[in-house]
């Protein structure tokens, strides 16, 4: 048996940040922009856009920049506030997943 | 912002119990039946039934015994290894939830 595990952070009962969502925006920074992501991903580009919409409206901050040429053709990144926020995530995630191991070595 | 997370134990990638799963199993031992525990849970009795099964075959144990009286009619109440199992799980579960306050304080 292996534990797994799902963690997400909610603002008023809406999923703001998720690992799948961290790994979204992980995954714009590594590719530099939001189709490449996308099609990494194996998602709709506008499945991609529409996530880090509902993300930036729930925290209210903006975490993803495109540059010139085109939402489509252009590049994009994550701001200093995108990227602080997806490595908080990330070690906190990181943290749980250590917990959710030992835990279950505790336990089975 | 509200930490939240869910957590499952796979057998074969396969989910074997989960928090959803562990709360049907001890929904069915407070109520004493499969579908009295169904209707707590709003969900159909054909599905508490076949989420049994497939806990049951994917663990290759026991955990839940109907009584006399039919499938729908008679009691149902866990077996002694339901019931440990259930227990372990959640102990498991209280312990994660534990941790991810814990992390979530510590970076957030």
């Amino acid at each position: 048996m292996t534990p797994n595990f799902n963690l997400w952070l909610e603002i008023d009962n809406q999923v703001a940040i998720s690992i799948w969502r961290a790994n979204l925006l992980k995954t714009i920074a590594a590719t530099g922009s939001i189709s490449s992501a996308a099609n990494q991903l194996g998602i709709p580009y506008r499945t991609a856009w529409q996530k880090i919409n509902e993300m930036e409206s729930r925290m209210n901050l903006k975490l993803v920049e495109t540059q010139v040429g085109g939402s489509h053709g252009g590049g994009a990144r994550l701001t200093p506030a995108g990227e602080l926020y997806v490595a908080k995530f990330n070690q906190f995630a990181a943290e749980v997943a250590q917990a959710v191991q030992t835990a279950y070595h505790n336990h089975f």
